[in-house]
């Protein structure tokens, strides 16, 4: 297999010409939804084919509106606060409940409140009653044959009230869309299957089946075909007979297994492949069979996104719904963003709002990260002629979750540490209205993220290289030390992360210029780079001596992940991430882990349910379960 | 049955009181959702119970980034534009796509468009490979035992596939709640049987359980408890043992027949009982057995607001969701609204954008009036101690469309005609993006909206008293004429509508003084009540003459209802809703049902498309089914 046997060429059409060109053409094959007559009591968000009109009028008698008594009119007519009227039961009124039946010779309707009983079968009256007052004539509710919902109507909970309420007892819909989702690729494997090297689990399948439930379609997920030409063929083909959508993942880009464009230029017309946006880039827009096929690259985000560019509109559009408008926020960037000019890019970002204003995080943007389409609040949108964007600018973002939820969200940005993913949680299963984002940038950046207002806690372990003693030297230099303060949290073990049974027993710090040993770092800024170079330099190493010093990561797991890997065969850490990867740990250091904060905002209410929470017995003793911690001072308030 | 055993006297609680009393009363019962175990595959919209870390990293292994060759960095460390290295197959490099395995000792990957192939088994490289350029290092989507989703999260599609990475493959997550549904009373009867006089359908237990479904619970719906005091008490006995929560559905208010409040002070706390809302407010607030039990009143749009009002947030509550905000928009209102200051009041909307503004229309404000809900676009509340708006004030409404539905709306204020509803119908039928919305305000009604700025067409059929033209001269009249124009509409047949066989033997205008004649009348500003003054003053007949000349309605279908009911005998109106309602038809005249518009919304996309359906051959073979139509200059403009 060499270069020519690949489709090198996608085009780069703007997404949005892409769409309008798509559908339209989709719009053109008129292949309708087939309908079917159900119940209405199961019909909501199901969508009408034709107009409903009521078949009978609801109420369908003249009802009492009141609880009270039926009266004949005329027989109040003299009725005043000084000349009350005297009516017999049976004769001139009859006790009603809201509801019940004014029969004949009835015409109005007295308020219980507003009538005195004189004995059991007479009552005074002091005010007159108009004829039909308090009456409920028939058709108040609906009239027969009147119309009470339209052609193309999404049905919602109310709508089945009125239906009823006309004795409409079914109605046509549209059956729902039916969406097959055919994975492909030799390396994919199920989830329960074992997960050998060389193999990814087939999590997008999954992730399509939901996101065609969300969107009121019915999913069918066909078994991964194998990357083998007749095999994806016939699976294409057997799928447009049994849907009428049907998408095909990955196997859409240009690699020499990628198939699937071509397979779809045999049997049907690809309209487009490569479209200019990323992620999601290498789309395939297809007819086959006169119905749309859509080939979906496997990055989980890509594919996320391409999902929401092409098969979620045409969900829309075959449900005869409108797509909803994005709910949008505006915020302030809190970092660069850089975005090439070749595409309309789709950011991940974490949203917080810290001094009343929403602060906009980017997370990681890679198309392979998962966990940034997990973990985000929004999505910004950088156009394709635009460069991206300074920090301090005001952009607008789609929002992924509530803008409440966002208010109730506490924002970290500082260093990683599991401590903080646990105290998450805790949080979150106490106080299930307060949430804690975390942004890992290492200790620096935490303090630079503070300084800016763009946080509201910073997780630092900063040593003073002089005095050994943590984390209050550096808010000294950095901040107006008089506004802040500090939380204690935990104390824990640093050290070196080594492979299991430690092959190239490494001990020491000065171990790591051996030219046999493979090291990985973290960034700049991290507290934890900053303890390494403060025992490089009391071994007098330098840093160049050191092979994979340059080689960075942004969290301890992941450091762990590089030694667990065949890529690295050290790197520091804390204790906890060794043990949860099974590597050995050789301690070098205990240091101290706190939350740097604003004194003002000790006050908030998100911030003293924080502090309730590391005090409780449960967060410290889930804790005291994991190696390498301490938690003698956890929630105790330093001030500098 | 006498007023003393009537519970006439409720307590009248602001909402937001009752509310915080009874979910913190019911907090304190920590009657806890079970917990299950499911498959991630089927875990959309559940909610977990405990934090989720990955089992596995992913990828893996260290896999390629990018479809390529893999390589060993240091063969390419030389490789610059005038000196390329070459490299041969198997030797020193390998194809690999995207995805593919690193395997020892490749470890970078130069994209396929950077290699230049020189033969089957050699490469040209013109540029350097740094060490681990495009790999994708072991957990860089998610790193083993990395937190993936926190617990009380709502799970969503992007989870699933997360989850499913990390080779999660089943989770606890709370069981959905479950939500008894009790309705009670001898009248009720479900939409199959027979609807005898007195009768009235359960519409309310199905709506519940579509909104149930809705907020994520799951609905049992009881069979109709008859008004016994017994029947109804063991029945919430059972449905207490069977569900998480309970609502019983009428009797919740104070008439003789209203067990529901006893019953729950015999088995259980009633808490409240009335609450300061209109409608809604005679809900029961109980606990029984340890379980919320809540007493929803009859009326369908009561029981839609006292649902939303405590079962929603109960729901949201068990399933640990946060309550999502209304979206909200400023409207201006365009008529006053008149409120009590005991009540906090929900009124319902019809919104529409007319010049740029928000135009907000009061629906019929009757707690029994379902369709103003099916039709409401949005809701207003009045707080409880406002005394209402003034017209043109500018107000903020609680969304229950979208924005881009809402400005995509047709504004039509005027008369009602059975033909709007049909080309409401299909014009959202053939342009499923266009919706066209009605109010009904008699025809000078809608001429005063148009002159407001309140809608963009306005049914009229207007008979200049003088000349026996239509329509012209009243926009000469009222409106700036040259600023308008006409679209004509239908000729349709006025007469008089009688009981079928003509029992009465009506036949003249004039026969309406007959004592024995029980007439009903539109309201004032209507053109058929025009029409009816026209041939009142023509037969020399003054309205004080006509028993029932001040009982209105609003609409020709209304008036025919009440003539095919008992409470009339004789009303005006078209033949279309004669038929409709099966009532007999004396003609009177024939006249013209036209659209007034401003030359400028001519223009717009919205009314093309909606000229183009009335010219359409389907929408008028439509009309041509009805009796006493004409169609003939139908679409047709007219400047005036």
């Amino acid at each position: 297999m060499t270069k020519k046997d690949r489709n090198i060429y996608l085009t780069n059409i703007p997404l949005e010409e892409a769409q309008k060109q798509y559908f339209s053409e989709i719009n053109s094959l008129n292949s309708c939804i087939n309908t079917e007559i159900i119940p209405v009591v199961e019909s909501l968000n199901r969508v009408t084919t034709k107009p409903v009109f009521a078949k009978k009028s609801s109420p369908n008698y003249n009802a009492a509106a009141m609880d009270g008594i039926a009266v004949i009119s005329n027989a109040t007519f003299e009725a005043t606060e000084s000349n009350p009227v005297y009516l017999k039961l049976e004769e001139n009124f009859i006790y009603i409940n809201t509801g019940g039946y004014i029969r004949d010779p009835y015409n109005a309707v007295i308020m219980i409140e507003d009538v005195v009983e004189v004995d059991e079968n007479t009552v005074e009256i002091r005010q007159p009653a108009t004829p039909w007052q308090h009456v409920r004539p028939i058709g108040e509710d609906i009239v027969e044959s009147e119309l009470i919902i339209s052609a193309n109507h999404n049905i919602r909970s109310m709508d089945i009230g009125a239906l009823l309420a006309g004795q409409i007892i079914n109605l046509e819909v549209y059956k729902l869309p039916r969406v097959g989702i055919i994975p492909t690729g030799s390396e994919i494997v199920q989830v329960e299957e074992e997960l050998s090297i060389g193999k990814i689990i087939d999590t997008n399948s999954s992730m399509f089946a939901a996101m065609v439930m969300e969107y009121n379609g019915i999913p069918k997920k066909y078994e991964v075909v194998p990357d083998e030409y007749d095999l994806i063929k016939s699976k294409i083909i057997e799928a447009t007979n049994e849907n009428d959508i049907v998408v095909i993942n990955a196997g859409s880009s240009a690699g020499s297994k990628d198939y699937t464009v071509n397979v779809l230029r045999e049997i049907g017309d690809v309209l487009i492949h490569g479209v200019a946006t990323k992620p999601g880039k290498p789309a395939i827009l297809a007819i086959v069979n006169g119905k749309p096929v859509i080939g979906i690259p496997g990055y989980p985000v890509s594919a996320y996104f391409v999902f929401e560019f092409f098969v979620k509109p045409l969900l829309f559009q075959y449900n005869r719904q409108m797509l909803d408008e994005h709910k949008k926020v505006n915020s302030i960037l809190s970092r660069r963003i850089v975005s090439s000019l070749k595409h309309e890019e789709f950011i991940r970002l974490k949203l917080g709002v810290v001094n009343d204003k929403v602060i906009a995080t980017p997370l990681d943007r890679g198309a392979g990260v998962t966990m940034s389409l997990v973990k985000a609040d929004g999505i910004l949108v950088v156009p394709q002629r635009v460069e991206g964007y300074e920090a301090g600018i005001e952009v607008e973002v789609q929002l992924l979750k509530s803008i409440s939820e966002i208010n109730n969200t506490i924002v970290s940005i500082g260093s990683h540490d599991l401590v903080m993913d646990i105290l998450s949680n805790e949080l979150h299963l106490n106080r299930s209205n307060v949430f804690l984002s975390s942004a890992h940038v290492g200790s620096l950046g935490g303090i630079m993220a503070m300084k800016k207002g763009e946080c509201h806690i910073s997780p630092i372990h900063l040593m003073d290289e002089e005095t050994g003693d943590y984390n209050n030297s550096y808010i000294k230099k950095y901040l107006n030390s008089s506004d802040y303060a500090i939380i204690k949290f935990v104390k824990r073990s640093q050290g070196l992360m080594v492979k299991k049974g430690n092959p190239l027993n490494i001990q020491y710090v000065k171990d790591l210029t051996r030219s046999d040993i493979q090291f990985v770092n973290r960034q700049r800024g991290a507290g934890t780079r900053i303890l390494l170079d403060y025992y490089l330099d009391k071994n007098e190493i330098t840093a160049s001596d050191i092979r994979g010093y340059d080689r960075e990561f942004n969290t301890h797991m992941a450091v762990a992940a590089a030694v667990a890997g065949k890529s690295a065969d050290c790197g520091m850490g804390v204790l906890s991430a060794a043990k949860a990867m099974g590597l050995d740990f050789i301690p070098i250091a205990w240091e101290d882990y706190d939350l740097c904060i604003s004194k003002e905002m000790l006050e908030d209410k998100k911030i003293t349910s924080l502090i309730s929470v590391m005090k409780s017995e449960e967060f410290i003793s889930k804790i005291a379960k994991l190696d390498g911690y301490s938690t003698d001072n956890i929630g105790d308030i330093v001030y500098i």
